[in-house]
């Protein structure tokens, strides 16, 4: 299995995601595409030892930026590791790509040069959520700011397969985002979407409050792209002041430092149950290929982790399965 | 000043919503009438001791139950706490109402009773958000699923005014909650709501992204009550399961808890800075008269404190600087 990486995206530039490519080359069945600047690749690998026949640079001389316009970057930059990475995916000269570039940018990609799957509207973004029990996937975390009720339908069908074939949740329950369990509640878009919902073939739970998510109520939470990024984001802004208060308030005195030092492990646990390097990116599902956006800010293990995901995602055919689950449902609901 | 306490509102029924409203006549200069069933107050009434002139009892026969259809509700249980105090604000025998009962029953009773400010055409409940530097104001936190442009400027100019005169903030920064913080991103509710809050006489600071939003970045979070319910649901279920995790962690072993007994007092310090408790309730703006809905899980703490709350609200005249102000933004936006 062949999978690129966008040597060029992401914060942290070439460094971290090729200390991730190798270190995904060392541990699974894979091998590599690393798109972007030969030069800088090339000067980056001298550091690393690493089985050379499983990786390969396919030199391209422009970078899609975090500042650029998503759509002109995709159709400008037609020499970018990000554009020339997809189109090696639209080529079948490679099955699957990683990228922790512009987000819009590669979402914009990912719809012009990959295209949609047949019957699919909106591909939508779906990273998934640490919770007490586990994880669950949230879809849309922010492709699609307006949806449709047919929109959420499809973004179910596709968060049900994504969350068993990948990250083997068993029969995942799959429910609406709302502000209230009954049917009924919520705004217009959930109100005429909770009906569509019914008598599908996934194990539909109904609504899942905001309160509930957290716990792990739901395996795959469905909402609009807008919904969707202000809780994963306010999440990651929740998490990351409360993480501050702490430790402002455990090192004001000597006792309090001599008591946190006795927790040292105890909180290392705890920040591990929610790091998302854990689980590498987000596919952009939907889509006629293998796509994981990687967070901006990825280190390597998180890039690791990304090509593991993918990978997991090609063996067991979601593409496919989504394709044939989304033609069942019909051209019936336009709505 | 008299303030109506709804004593059968709230999870916890009247033992709490009269030991809250007695704390507040012991500690403030305000008077205090109790709706709801004589025998059930009197009977509680006589665990306490109290200054027996600034409380008087309002028989009303019946409850509304937070299984009740809030407009049937309404309607139909003219004698009860709730509506009862409703028309004693609306007849202007007293200042202000506090109800920790059912919310939907209250915004209705609100809207039907009080009615509206002239020129709002949809009032929103705004809770206080506890962030990293205080407090910010969430407004609509859930009374209005769907909202027009305009009334997210409405929202903006009540919670300008709530969060200066009652929360005593200067200058509030007033913000849209949205994805990112450009002029353009988002759905077509805030990317139309962006231009209308430009030069306005409040400081209009953009768009606030939901990850800044715990660190105080906005002193006033304006959004559609749909996003504002699951940003305060959300914030509440994901402290629940922090502090759960981080019990557990801490009490996995001696060592750990001995460390945890250490930090006990900075746990608390802790705890306290997201305590909502302290800030009382969160008031309906734009009726036509004083209303604080308080969390149906409010302790007496919470209670003594919405009373002050409200008594703060009266005494700045809010309902007159609503009046004037939405008066000021004129006809002509009516998107």
């Amino acid at each position: 299995m062949k999978i690129v990486v966008d040597a060029m995206g992401g914060d942290h530039g070439p460094k971290i995601t090729i200390s991730g490519a190798l270190q995904a080359i060392k541990e699974y069945d894979v091998n590599i595409i690393l798109t972007g600047q030969k030069e800088i690749i090339e000067k980056e690998l001298q550091n690393h030892d690493y089985p050379k026949h499983k990786l390969e640079i396919i030199d391209c001389r422009e970078v899609v930026e975090n500042e650029d316009k998503p759509v002109a970057a995709i159709r400008r930059k037609k020499d970018s590791s990000m554009v020339v990475g997809l189109n090696l995916v639209k080529e079948k000269k490679a099955d699957a790509i990683i990228s922790a570039g512009n987000t819009g940018a590669l979402l914009a990609g990912g719809l012009f040069i990959l295209g949609r799957i047949q019957g699919i509207d909106r591909p939508a973004l779906a990273p998934v959520y640490p919770t007490k029990k586990g994880v669950s996937v949230l879809i849309d975390g922010g492709a699609n700011t307006e949806c449709k009720p047919r929109n959420l339908l499809e973004f179910a069908v596709m968060g049900d397969i994504y969350a068993s074939r990948v990250l083997k949740i068993n029969n995942p329950k799959v429910c609406i985002a709302n502000i209230g369990i009954e049917e009924g509640k919520g705004n217009d878009l959930v109100k005429k979407a909770y009906p569509l919902f019914e008598d599908r073939y996934f194990n539909f739970g109904g609504n899942v409050e905001a309160r509930d998510i957290p716990a792990g109520y739901a395996d795959v939470i469905v909402c609009d792209g807008f919904t969707g990024n202000i809780i994963l984001k306010l999440t990651e802004g929740i998490a990351e002041t409360i993480f501050g208060a702490l430790k402002e308030e455990f090192t004001k005195n000597t006792l309090r430092k001599l008591g946190a030092a006795l927790l040292k492990s105890g909180l290392k646990g705890f920040k591990n149950r929610f790091d998302y390097t854990e689980y590498g990116g987000a596919p952009f599902l939907g889509v006629n290929g293998t796509l994981i956006k990687a967070h901006g800010s990825s280190n390597d293990k998180a890039i690791k982790n990304a090509i593991r995901q993918a990978k997991t995602f090609v063996e067991n055919n979601v593409i496919d399965d989504i394709t044939k689950e989304i033609h069942k449902l019909g051209e019936d609901i336009v709505e």
